[in-house]
């Protein structure tokens, strides 16, 4: 261990002792300020960090990593509709494989707490980028400048100590040595063995557009904590949120004395795409992936021999049983289903209802009343300009606009809308790519529309025989076409109970009767689990023990001792 | 929780924490004795064992689970060349998953400290049956009694003690509830949270030829513990040891309140062989392999999305680069190598050393005079007839004996024969199968021979320019062909060290200068790990926490809580 790495082991011990206690009890933690304005020295820090974003438009991103020929780039912000106007290393990737490689056995050496204690100080380095980071998902994502800060900020970094914690655990549950000791017949045999933490090798991490933090923070970490090397594959949409990650990553490495090659960047182009070459290169052992479920799927057939960890898509189901508050339960949906203009892997999609209508604190409410408290809650979220760029944000790909128009074509002879889709003015970026979401209204007849993930501000209300009928559906709906979350609403116990088991067996987190200030989507990192891998929307679990057990292995030697 | 599987978890809750406690230590551990004489009522229980085994022969085995549709079996005993005239049932496989799968819910719902009590409970029936195991062994994989006794009993029921040991670690790690509690804007959010342990379904574990139960057990154990059903696909020549072992695990589920189906037989024949059907079986969620190469691979590639855990083989090397005392080394080496006509994956297979010969307590012997001391050696063990049996037993399959002629042709042209293989008089069963082993010497210019298993008794002495080239060869002969484990001997600690290093990486368990009374492949249950998963030996350890942290998924609900 170097004197800096276990200098650093020390400084964190209390924060991890912490996260540890958390991941534990699952209650909330958070070692980081919630909004931009508690941030230490918050208004200098927020002007910096603009200050840095702003220097780096236009300019060449400087990281000294080997295997570079030519650059690259080409993000566009959603807000402006500018090029950023930033290029990136071409990396030559057998170069960046060997680089990396090279850079693991001193890594290896130095032993699990050295490494989580470098690990942890990445974590810091990357809070404080944050203030720069902002920005960089702000005009790469899309999201809005809150949703940057918390969901791409504080919150994925506390998804990183989650993925450290476990990596911790499952070292430390290994002892480094012991003496055994048994007799064979008349001799007694006396062994000393030693075990040691061998990494896979090299890491792939493939960052997604819209969320290009939130999965990579604790796949890098679980994977650098535990021995390996990572090389990251940003969305070549939104490169510059991990380019300053890996660059700051490298820095923390080096300071502290080891090969900053660890950690690299491979950025590709929509052109001449890396990402199938990265999976199967010889000397890839773990990919982690977040991306489209078509991408995904060929990864995970396509990995061997590599670990494979993913996340792609789903359909995030509603079920509408009965409520006290009808404007209540719309408010929240209506809030949820239009967060970052549900570019969120956790944004509900369907609602599914009885067409007979629900029972709404004692009384009976149509279908049509319900798709009208919708409207008049989505509505409501849109109206206001300044309330709609805090919610809706803008939308990440020129391509989700026309999925928006295909839907609502595709749903004329098939159904009805809701909540008609258009353009938002935003307030203060007027080129922004926005839209309001579409909201349609089908039976079950129409489920090739909506049994798949319709990426982006598109939303389904659909009508079943009955609630029982709802459930089935919406459950398998989930285990064909994937799906992460899920939410019920019903005063019934006998149903909420049945909901809870059949989302338990297709493998969709649950929410019940959940209305008010809390995003219906929101996970909370150390608490919620994120993806159960039952289901197509991904086979790994942010974070448990499985994320991060066999991303090291355990060799073991022995010897006669007297 | 059934009150009898309560009671079970409180039956066994005393071994489970002295297990544990072993598996962290990993200091020597059983609960079991040793050697049969030292079995409860040794002489009756031995007797009963016999008596049991010899009713069963050339008679229909009694399994009652569904599906039946016809009977197969043709096992024939390497001691004594006859049938064993036991026919199983042939079993329609949906039905088994059906049956497999209906069982699971009821399963899981019990939790898990039940279903580790059911499981510890299932260790003791399988105790209970090895009097009648011991002979089932014997004439189907060919083991000595005393290994069948040992290496496919006691050891392979600690084996599975230690699997149930770590699902309960990790299934223990998850809280089955929280009250977690945040403040978003002005209003505080107090959510319920609730955390189910969710199976994965139906596993599909197969079993080899040679070693029956020791994967088995923890494989089997490991998927029941966490919640899954288990279908065992037995080696076609080796059905009966899991018979008896799934018929007693049946009959514990079904004591104890539970559908027995959660653990059925799916018995196959050459002519017909299940393999595949079973691995891309949509209901298929785990796999668990121990057999050949060939079919291991081809089960890695197309077990997605189903779980894959393997155990295939490879090449365990042995270095010699100086001793102190080469008869002691050739002692261990000769009887290791021999052991069940090194028909173990743990048996060495090659030996690597400088063709300048090595040094020996100060003076340096030559190859010639090390394959000399290797030979007498050899002849030592063999040269006995009673010693020959304990030590060598049979062999298991024709083919082997075929494989000794064919190596022996291939080397005429490419080295020299150091000990010839040919059958010993086994004293009490002179039809048996034997082979005396086939040891070649050759130069690395024969690698093809060399750097692939040679199932059965056949080593290679191993001619390098010098010591470091022996270590650099032999640890890329396990990183190209697979090894679970390897051996050095050298007076000099930076050789040592430099070999712990190269097989730490290349993922084979090393073992330093030992001689004496253990064989040398020994795996301890609770101490050694089983296989790196760092090379193509296998991906999966015995046992470590990744071999059952992804058994299980977490499945959650939230409701908000005043």
């Amino acid at each position: 261990m170097t004197a800096a790495a276990a200098r650093l082991f020390e400084q964190h011990r209390d924060l991890l002792a912490r996260a540890t206690a958390a991941c534990a009890s699952r209650e909330y933690f958070s070692p980081f300020p919630e909004t931009p304005d508690r941030y230490p020295d918050s208004a200098a820090a927020l002007a910096r960090g603009l200050d840095a974003f702003r220097a780096q438009l236009g300019r060449p991103f400087e990281l000294q990593q080997p295997g570079e020929f030519g650059r690259l780039g080409a993000e566009v912000s959603p807000y402006t509709g500018e090029p950023l106007g930033i290029d990136y290393p071409r990396a030559d990737v057998d170069v960046l494989f060997g680089a990396a490689r090279a850079a693991v056995p001193r890594w290896t050496d130095t032993g699990p707490e050295a490494r989580i204690g470098v690990c942890l100080e990445i974590v810091q380095a990357w809070f404080a980028e944050l203030p720069a980071l902002v920005h960089a998902v702000m005009h790469t994502a899309g999201q809005s400048p809150a949703m940057s800060y918390a969901g791409s900020g504080t919150n994925a970094l506390d998804r990183g100590i989650e993925a450290i914690v476990y990596a911790h655990q499952a070292m430390s549950a290994v002892r480094p040595q012991a003496l055994w000791e048994r007799r064979f017949g008349s001799a007694t045999i006396r062994l000393q063995k030693r075990y040691r933490l061998v990494p896979r090798g090299v890491a792939v991490c493939f960052t997604c557009a819209t969320f290009p933090t939130w999965n990579a923070y604790p796949a890098l970490l679980a994977s650098l904590a535990t021995g390996n090397a990572v090389i990251v594959k940003p969305h070549p949409t939104g490169i510059l949120p991990m380019a300053v990650s890996v660059r700051a990553a490298r820095r923390v490495l080096a300071a502290a004395g080891f090969d900053p090659n660890l950690v690299t960047l491979a950025v590709d182009s929509p052109a001449e795409p890396l990402g199938k070459r990265l999976v199967e290169h010889p000397l890839t052992a773990i990919v982690d992936f977040t991306g489209s479920a078509r991408f995904g799927a060929w990864v995970e057939r396509h990995a061997h021999p590599a670990l494979c960890y993913t996340e792609t898509s789903g359909v995030n189901t509603v079920l509408l049983e009965s409520v006290h508050d009808l404007e209540a339960v719309a408010r929240s949906l209506a809030t949820t289903m239009q967060l970052f203009s549900a570019q969120m892997c956790t944004s509900p999609q369907n609602i599914y209802l009885p067409r007979g209508g629900i029972d709404v604190g004692g009384r009976r409410a149509s279908v049509d009343e319900v798709c009208a408290a919708l409207a008049t809650a989505f509505h409501a979220v849109t109206a206001e300009p300044r309330r709609a760029a805090s919610i809706l944000a803008t939308i990440q790909s020129p391509g989700t606009l026309d999925l928006i128009g295909a839907m609502r074509d595709a749903v004329r002879q098939r159904g009805a809308i809701v909540v008609d889709s258009g353009p938002y003015a935003h307030p203060e970026y007027p080129a922004a790519r926005t839209a309001t979401p579409l909201l349609l209204r089908v039976g079950t007849a129409a489920r090739e529309l909506y049994r798949e993930e319709r990426f982006g501000p598109i939303g389904f209300v659909i009508e079943t025989d009955d609630a029982d009928q709802a459930l089935g559906t919406a459950t398998d709906d989930v285990r064909a076409a994937g799906g992460i979350t899920a939410f019920a609403y019903s005063t019934r116990d006998d149903y909420l109970a049945a909901a809870e088991s059949a989302y338990a067996t297709a493998g969709a987190q649950l929410t019940c009767n959940l209305t008010g200030a809390m995003p219906l989507n929101f996970a909370a990192s150390y608490s919620d689990y994120h993806v159960t891998g039952l289901n197509p929307a991904g086979n790994a679990t942010l974070t448990d023990a499985a994320f991060v057990a066999a991303r090291f292995r355990i060799a073991q030697s022995r010897r006669p001792v007297a």
